[in-house]
């Protein structure tokens, strides 16, 4: 039972270019390797993301705020282009690759595919990572700031966000 | 820099059986496909539980609660079995597969590896779902309950778990 491993971190997916930028909900991301920084997006085949990824080998990670709850929403249930029109983003240039960045999000991860492979339902993509731009409010020394307001997913329209507690041990 | 996707849920990796279990704290988890159910684990060819998977072909991905952060830290941070006698968990046996589960786990996810990708520094091990156990206190209705204290890394010793307060759109 996959929803086991919930609550899950939600992120945002954008794809494309120019006129044709898609930006989709995405609970499963992972980190894959250290050394070089290689991280992983699985992405079903029905989303117009896929498509957009396999046809220009690049996508960036974004990391959404409780602010932005209701796009993520949008992201997630809506498909197509054409709901960038309902959400409340400013699309911005990258770093190192041609899809844009979210300028509200707490931050981005530029990716470039390097590999991807088809797992059930859904494609693996992973992808190298080449640059990254963040909010310096949500991380500091290199750690997020737990009341920055990271988003998790508990299933269907229920969210979550984390204590302001850190444990330490 | 990978840690932009953090904080990220860290998971419990039980790999082995009879005298040669061993239990490895794992951020680097997610879910990859919905049918069927199949999930990854990003693990170091320098870990223990790295030979144990190849070995035996399966894992088992325990999910702790923050009462088990000791737990957590030891099997994050100490290396072979020989650290499963300063935890405090008790083993049981799995229902679909010979490596055993965690009694005192949130959740207990049994995986038969499909596949397996190195992928810079880490080993992506693609496991098929074949049984799962969960405490009903921390699930209910097919979804994880906030309060259960689910855990989550922010950065070497630092943990945090969620809020109580369910955000709906």
């Amino acid at each position: 039972m996959y929803r086991l491993l919930y609550p899950m971190r939600t992120y945002l997916i954008v794809t494309g270019r120019d006129d044709e930028v898609n930006v989709m909900a995405a609970d499963w991301v992972t980190v894959l390797s250290f050394k070089p920084e290689i991280v992983g997006v699985a992405v079903s085949p029905k989303r117009y993301t896929h498509g957009l990824i396999k046809k220009y080998g690049e996508y960036v990670i974004s990391v959404p705020s409780v602010q932005m709850l209701r796009d993520v929403w949008i992201a997630g249930t809506e498909s197509g282009p054409e709901k960038l029109r309902k959400m409340n983003i400013t699309l911005t240039p990258s770093k190192t690759i041609k899809t844009p960045s979210i300028s509200e999000a707490l931050a981005n991860i530029e990716c470039k595919v390097i590999d991807y492979r088809d797992y059930g339902d859904h494609t693996l993509f992973v992808g190298r990572v080449t640059g990254y731009t963040y909010n310096p409010e949500a991380f500091k020394n290199g750690e997020p700031v737990p009341s920055a307001g990271f988003l998790a997913h508990i299933a269907r329209n229920k969210f979550i966000t984390f204590k302001d507690e850190i444990l330490t041990i």
